[in-house]
């Protein structure tokens, strides 16, 4: 069972979104496990502080770094890549989620505040991801949009895993567009090929309409896709 | 105050992670208000149908534009961008963020299974934002992606808006590591810059390592920094 190891100030945010459909579907008959555990229980202050005021100045508070390598030391070796969330990490994709629902399981390390020190990512060697050029409160919800992203790739949680195969990013292109009931909505008719039942003609269209939408919306994944 | 609506399958799955910690507070505070959707509600149909297969084959289900359509019609003019979460969309970050946050709040719409109608993005004329290069099984996370990264720009949410001005992608640069108590750990010492109290040495110091964190992390954003 693929596994999934979350450190966080705020356990009780998880599964969070993910403890419904699909994914919460999945954590219930046992396709995936979450395991949480909590950076407060590791301080080691009878206040329960777990950060404290930055070197140098500056605002915000930073997770200390005895109190963030014990908890890390509370979970096995065997649980799979740990992964620090963060904007200076490198960019999370699709390969990455493959890669991932591969492995064991993944640990998820979610900062709060200012951040954690600088020294717990370079004495664990710890990886650094990003989900994007944005700020976040804290890695929670990154954290549950990598779980998402691999739990779907598992095993026999999407019914039909040829359902995986053409979509977005999958063959390098992205999807072509959905039509379905009803067949004239507002006066806008469904395309007249998908109507035929003319196999290959409208997997022709659908291979046309994916390179159209990702030359005009992505070219940068267009130039990848022609190169390959 | 800053309105969220949500237009989803699964409404039970917000607030979410949004619930606790910095967001949490915000919403309890009334600093942002959360209104759910439940596209289920403007079904036409006595079982609650809201999908139907996709013409001209392929797996999944999609969303029909005609009940999308009336959930979106339950929603007032007035309450911000019309967004669809898809993998199709131009990328978020950190800019529009910012936007966002100066808008009267946000619409988000969450597709689920194979995706929507095209028809019901065309005839609304629906913005599309990707969160990234990968899928998730709906766009419930990505649109608590987009929710936090907003709230935590809203006035008084974060204590001090001044700790908003230091902070990755803000200055176009990474941000500089950062180290709290104790002062050598693991054998590891605080780099002496950050003890000698010299506010000027100080700062050069962390422009310094911001410049170098993002030259070799992310040469493209570096690329971009020095342009400008």
């Amino acid at each position: 069972m693929w596994r999934a190891t979350v450190l966080s100030l705020f356990p009780e945010m998880f599964p969070g979104a993910l403890g419904y459909s699909l994914a919460g579907k999945a954590l219930k008959s046992g396709m995936w496990s979450l395991k949480k555990v909590n950076i407060r229980d590791f301080s080691n202050d009878k206040n329960g502080k777990v950060d404290d005021v930055p070197f140098g100045g500056g605002h915000g508070m930073v997770i200390k770094p005895d109190v963030l390598d014990m908890a890390l030391q509370s979970v096995s070796n065997d649980d799979g890549p740990r992964i620090y969330l963060s904007p200076r990490g490198k960019k999370f994709d699709h390969q990455r989620a493959k890669t991932l629902s591969q492995e064991k399981g993944v640990v998820l390390i979610c900062g709060r505040y200012e951040g954690v020190d600088e020294r717990f990512l370079v004495h664990n060697k710890i990886e650094e991801v990003s989900i994007g050029d944005f700020i976040l409160s804290g890695g929670e919800l990154a954290a549950q949009i990598i779980m998402d992203s691999v739990i779907r790739l598992l095993p026999n949680v999407v019914a039909k895993s040829e359902a995986l195969l053409d979509e977005s990013f999958e063959t390098g292109l992205l999807e072509y567009p959905l039509y379905t009931q009803p067949r004239i909505w507002k006066g806008l008719e469904v395309p007249e090929v998908l109507l035929s039942g003319d196999h290959k003609k409208i997997k022709l269209w659908k291979t046309k309409m994916s390179e159209i939408i990702t030359k005009s919306k992505r070219p940068d994944l267009w130039t990848k896709y022609i190169k390959s």
